[in-house]
């Protein structure tokens, strides 16, 4: 791989993000990269939990413009009259459905069945603070960017950004962001609760690393796996009562395995030792509807 | 308009709720002119946002109970026992579904392509406070008052607010709110998350101004469109999998136009000179499902 | 009832946890006659407001893991392999729908007519603290502890808990109390918006009964009990349309009984004489969804 690297240490894997010399600009390739290396760190039995950060001064400075491969469809030589325009509507990959990157790559953040946590160490700018959206947890340096710069590009906002950027901030301070295109700095990003914690620079990655501790060890990494889907997938669009029958199917499942180990150690008074992996898949409990390609 | 002033300055329309007498108290015929003037003001190509606001003292005291012709159905002189309680749930317009006209009125904020900031002026009680809730930014002057006062008057809340409230301020101050039918005071609903700042009197409609230039003043009309849309419709029963979808199309349909200006204006380190107006309809990336009559 | 005492003074009912020699611990027994309480304070046209605590120094400890016949299928003789646990997604009670005893109590304080305040009196551990989520308002006292503690004993979150939790505290801090598994304190409930205050262990129940009357006397117990439902079902898989279409109906139907005698103090400048009853059922208005066994 060339645009991201992964090393895992103690159980807790670092991606990091490596194109410093843009900026850590996110491309095509960087895009399909981080995909394959998140499925790569999940399949991992030794690893408990992931922390994105950026190589260099910038956690990622959005998307490749430059790039004739880039990311979203920008092309200065395509300039489209109303009708011309119209007739897009109509092409064949439109029925289809249409895919940006950054919401691939959101689904497969959505997939992974250990806890994610950015570490924005820089400017995160675009899909840079987009792609953090579906992420677990977002520690920031003192040195951390973040904008939502569409509108000022005269573009849309992409990973899905519109559907959590209002469940995580809330509907007002997610408009402001998005209309004003604004780059915000990691003191503004706390207060609007973006990020969850502002941290010196050559802090911030212990603290990360401090988060996945204290979220994942001596913690069951099956009954983890399967908390972090049944918290992910009821935020979207199913009712109360789907989540109580998901919740009952995944306690039922859990109650064995590291579930007897957990109560036989409750009950005995001692800590346990749960050995159990995250399970292979979550379609007896959800229907297939999330997968990303 | 006898209901309802509109005026535009510099791009920013003002709409005016104009029945000072009454203290702006909201009639049928109100609901019917704010629709039609709100429509207007989005088809005119010279405004890039709509601020709502009341003459006079008020912003609006609720409805008008006193017509005949008023907005909910109270009729003092229809007192009905169980037995004709119970054969309302058959009569015809229940199965084609009743609208109230407060919910008409939200749907219509909602389907608007420009922002809307209201600048609540003064007491807005009832419908006063709940036609707010879809607009995408709450300012308040110190002399400001809100209340939810349904349950106090033995009726239910409208206009989409048990929807909204929840989800803007979350499910305990909603349900206190909407149950004690408490008239709350401008530093009450900052504390709360109602509204998102608090003025001195004579500087409100300078903040609202200065919230609608932050918002679209050198940003794609053609975007904010876009994005307006993509959040609003995505809060509500989509799963993350269809607001992919979604953003994807609008991407791939805003990278020409304005997002073409946007980025060349990116790289060649200038200014872009937005011209795109906002799209006619979104029926190309959202089913049509929230037309409002 | 042995598991469960009410009481019921002044129009509030007082809904008590009582098996204080093992901290209140939840059984199946204690499950049962909790949903049978509630529904007998539901059906008491006395009763406007309940109030759940716990007798003794807890509120309530958790499930109940040393009984043969515990609530969520712990089992330490049953230490199945791989190919035993694959088997069971296959056994005839998954088709039908496997039911948890922790979401069937949700799900029957959904369907309450009347707002329920969980006061928190002491520790409240795993069901403890999700029974409270569905609750309208949660108070602690200084002496509470809330704990979502499933991932250390290897199981998973229950009693919707799952769905309600992000949606009231948000996502980042949700997912850090279901993976970490940490006891907190009244005061970081606070912090996190778990609870909406802390009170000395003796004002608890006196700040509960403050709440209950500011949400319910002189108000219609008929508006309130169609504003609970309006609000409870609509933070599920409604969109905006549908909720107008709801409330537009329950406003129709409001308008008359206490509908019109609110309107009538109103307008003659009186007090409301409330009398309408919570309706019976709010199939009119909704689908038949939540029904609880």
């Amino acid at each position: 791989m060339s645009t991201v690297t992964t090393a895992v240490e103690d159980g807790i894997a670092t991606l990091t993000l490596s194109r410093p010399d843009v900026l850590n600009a996110f491309s095509l390739e960087m895009g399909a990269e981080f995909v394959d290396a998140l499925r790569d760190l999940d399949g991992d039995g030794s690893v408990r939990a992931i922390i994105v950060t950026g190589a260099g001064r910038a956690f990622c400075a959005g998307m490749q413009l430059s790039d004739s491969d880039n990311v979203f469809g920008f092309d200065p030589s395509m300039d489209l009259g109303p009708a011309e325009l119209a007739a897009r509507w109509q092409e064949p990959e439109v029925a289809e459905g249409v895919r940006e990157p950054g919401g691939k790559l959101t689904l497969a953040i959505l997939e992974c069945r250990k806890p994610i946590i950015a570490a924005i160490n820089g400017p995160a700018v675009g899909v840079g603070s987009t792609m953090t959206l579906p992420m677990d947890f977002r520690l920031a340096s003192t040195t951390a960017r973040m904008g939502f710069v569409f509108a000022r590009l005269g573009i849309t906002p992409e990973a899905c950004s519109t559907w959590f950027l209002p469940r995580l901030i809330g509907v007002p301070a997610a408009l402001e962001l998005l209309y004003s295109g604004d780059i915000i700095d990691a003191r503004r990003a706390l207060e609007v609760g973006l990020v969850g914690s502002v941290h010196e620079p050559d802090d911030l990655l212990l603290a990360a690393r401090a988060v996945a501790d204290q979220m994942t060890r001596g913690r069951s990494a099956h009954a983890v796996a399967l908390t972090r889907q049944l918290v992910f997938r009821h935020l979207a669009d199913v009712g109360v009562l789907e989540a109580h029958l998901a919740e009952s199917l995944a306690l039922r499942h859990a109650a064995h395995g590291d579930g007897r180990e957990g109560g036989l150690a409750f009950l005995g008074k001692r800590e346990p030792r749960f050995t159990q992996p995250a399970p292979d898949a979550f379609d007896h409990i959800f229907p297939p509807s999330t997968a990303a390609h």
